[in-house]
């Protein structure tokens, strides 16, 4: 390695060098819209994963498109030096819908802003995985005696379903001695957060057929069955939706309470509820007390309805009847809730209500909790430092990233969080972007933890790392 | 007038023989897409009222199209002599639009299958449209002493809300002595059904908006108000899907309860809740009680909800927490429910429960009941049995018209309603149909009623009738 302070040096004139590229590659990623959600989409997850591999391929890096029963994964590395300590950095390149009337610009198209980059995908989760492979190439290049590997997912936004395929078929390539996730988000510009927990999640898709096509609403109307009022009548009696309050029975036994040191850790972390309020555009929200608003969005479970479909949806009122009617929900979980525990008490609470109500569950993803003190801790809180001048505060993350599960049980190793996004990013919204300062500001981090990494893994004990 | 013997030969030739021409029109009118509701069709209500205006012409009869702030209304006439009674027949020719999926042929074009006829609006309401003005054009060639106006809406499905307009610019012209609607449903087709009475609409839009953007459901759910849940807990607080039941306070207060001979009356009708349910394909309706059936559809008020919108709907679950959701319900009101005061006691509720959410309506019917004995209700008797071999039952019918509140606010003379259509015809439904049984006898029903008509008018004392 070359000396510590020759190689930053040489980051500060590598970092504005390699900006072009970085948005070429963005832009790259961007333009192909790798909705895994839709499958109509197929064909552009194969293209964005053989786009993915083209890319490490380019940055000198090793690439494999390993194949699931689902979508691939693609798996990069630089291989070093076997002796060399091995991280694994985790990222996901699929990316949510963009169907919002919202959009300003057209969602698969990378448009760039003076420092900010808008296009789906931006910053969920393709931009901080570029930035890590630009720091990986520059860690490598400057002989940092690690190995780096790279694990582009392309089913994060459906709950992971064949991430664990993917660790089975690779567990004789996977060397790592710990896991960075990039894909999570800072309380605001001005805070960085490391989280250390996730909730889970399970989906699910409520169908009711009362009829075999939609109905004149006067002709009908009293004698025939309503599915969407079913529906709705059904979701009230889950869920209190102005408090958010889960009323099915027993959902709440297992939900571990925060002790009071990690509620005050909570407090202490920097979160605004105003800030928050503005980055996601909210008029409103369920409390303004910030003691019940950190707990309610990392380590309380949630209900929530994303849609009702089946009914007119166009201009006016169609005065029908509907046949059918879908309501997609999902539950986050938090520790120590069981997924399948849940979706058993779900699926009975539907059945005492209205029996004729099929519940669909298309996967399901159980809470994460890992360590926020240690070494690796401590290396995440000096590589942010170091990369961005703010020492980061320590959360729960309200969102769920399947594979962190599968890579924590299949594994055993420790891993660690070093997201980008900020809460203006807009994840899962119309408008994401991302944005230079946070690229640029990461792969300085990045740098910097591959460097504290090079020099603590036991597994490197015994090796000296050459010296120019 | 001929002897009615010849006359009535003469009906039986000509019927056969103007099929083709009936079909030739009927698809005409259908393949014009007149779906009111959707501002996107403006230039096609226009060319339909075009169409139909020289429909009217090229069967010698005076035509006009009349405009309003709204859509215009098409006002033709034969006008034999003033001398003569006149009946005016009321006729819609905008219809429902047609984006369910379960169409087997394309809405709007006109598709036969030996006696049925598929397409929107074929039933409702431009094939007993046509029906009546070639039954017209036969009873004035053949000079029935009668003069025939038609006043064909394009505006029914929204509501009617310019028919008044139309009904005053035309004040001095519609000198009608009575009013014949076809618009109506028969409650099967071996029992045909005579309505004296319609249930009033009130149809609304409740819209919450709660935030900017959608957002990502792990990052704010649990802090962020859901607008699909608060909907769907506002109607299910407005009334218990399951039974119907409107729970909203002093919705029943004026609800006239059927007497004891009217409910006989619907219970003798023939109204079969298998029939029923058959042809509009419900699995399970809300009462297997053909007793509790009869008054839900036709004397009770209804709550219903059209369609939830504003969440994802698309495929799979997107964990979004929408920024606004939108319902569109309806209630159809019986006599004497007063529109104004139901929306305001609506009103009321929902800023008691949710005064976030916004209630917009864009028109209200009030309900409608007319007489069912007399010697028009006679001669429409006389006339169904002479089209099909059945004696009518008279019913009320769960839908609404709202021209004919209008009609009978603005011109105080009888309405009578003769309507064609079959349950299986499927009003507002998926591969809706008309059929040339039912044209054909309508045909038949339309003439003797215009003959019977012509004898009973009081106007028409004095005046003899030429007889060849």
């Amino acid at each position: 390695m070359a000396q510590t302070t020759d190689m930053y040096a040489a980051l500060d004139q590598v970092i504005p060098a390699v900006r072009e590229e970085f948005e070429t590659l963005l832009c790259d990623l961007v333009q192909i819209p790798t909705v895994s959600m839709d499958p109509a989409h197929a064909g552009d997850i194969q293209r964005g994963a053989n786009k993915a591999a083209e890319i490490l391929r380019a940055c000198d890096a090793q690439a494999e498109i390993v194949e699931t029963p689902g979508n691939p994964v693609v798996f990069g590395q630089f291989m070093v030096n076997p002796a060399y300590p091995t991280v694994a950095i985790y990222n996901h390149l699929d990316v949510q819908p963009a169907n919002e009337p919202e959009w300003q610009h057209e969602p698969f198209v990378f448009h760039r802003e003076d420092d900010r980059y808008l296009g789906r995908g931006t910053t969920d989760d393709k931009g901080p995985a570029l930035t890590a492979l630009l720091a990986a190439r520059f860690a490598v290049q400057h002989d940092v005696p690690l190995n780096i590997q790279f694990i582009w997912e392309l089913e994060e936004e459906i709950g992971s379903p064949h991430f664990a395929h993917f660790i089975r078929r690779k567990r004789k390539a996977l060397t790592c001695d710990s896991v960075l996730v990039s894909d999570t988000v800072w309380l605001s510009r001005h805070q960085p957060a490391v989280p250390y927990g996730l909730r889970g999640m399970l989906p699910l898709q409520l169908r009711l057929q009362t009829g075999s096509k939609d109905c004149h609403s006067g002709l009908t109307g009293g004698v025939a069955r309503n599915p969407v009022g079913e529906l709705a009548s059904l979701i009230a009696r889950c869920y209190d939706a102005q408090t958010g309050r889960v009323k099915i029975k027993g959902f709440y036994d297992d939900v571990r309470r925060s002790s009071r040191a990690e509620l005050t850790q909570f407090l202490a972390s920097g979160f605004s509820l105003a800030t928050f309020k503005k980055a996601h555009g909210l008029r409103k929200s369920r409390t303004n007390d910030v003691r019940e608003a950190v707990q309610a969005i990392w380590s309380r479970p949630t209900f929530e309805v994303h849609g009702i479909s089946g009914g007119y949806q166009g201009p006016g009122v169609k005065t029908i009847v509907p046949a059918s009617a879908e309501a997609k929900i999902s539950m986050r979980l938090v520790p120590d809730q069981d997924p399948k525990r849940i979706l058993a008490l779900v699926r009975d609470f539907v059945k005492q209500h209205n029996p004729d109500v099929t519940v669909t569950c298309d996967g399901m993803l159980p809470p994460y909790l890992g360590e926020c003190s240690g070494a690796y801790a401590d290396a995440v809180r000096e590589a942010v430092r170091f990369g961005f001048g703010k020492l980061p505060s320590f959360t729960r993350e309200g969102g769920s990233i399947g594979a962190v599960v599968t890579l924590d049980q299949m594994l055993h190793v420790p891993i660690m969080f070093l997201g980008l996004s900020l809460p203006e990013h807009g994840y899962h919204a119309p408008n994401e972007n991302f944005d230079w300062s946070q690229a640029s500001g990461g792969m300085r981090a990045f740098v910097k933890y591959f460097e504290q990494l090079s020099q603590m893994t036991q597994r490197a004990a015994g090796v000296v790392a050459p010296s120019v």
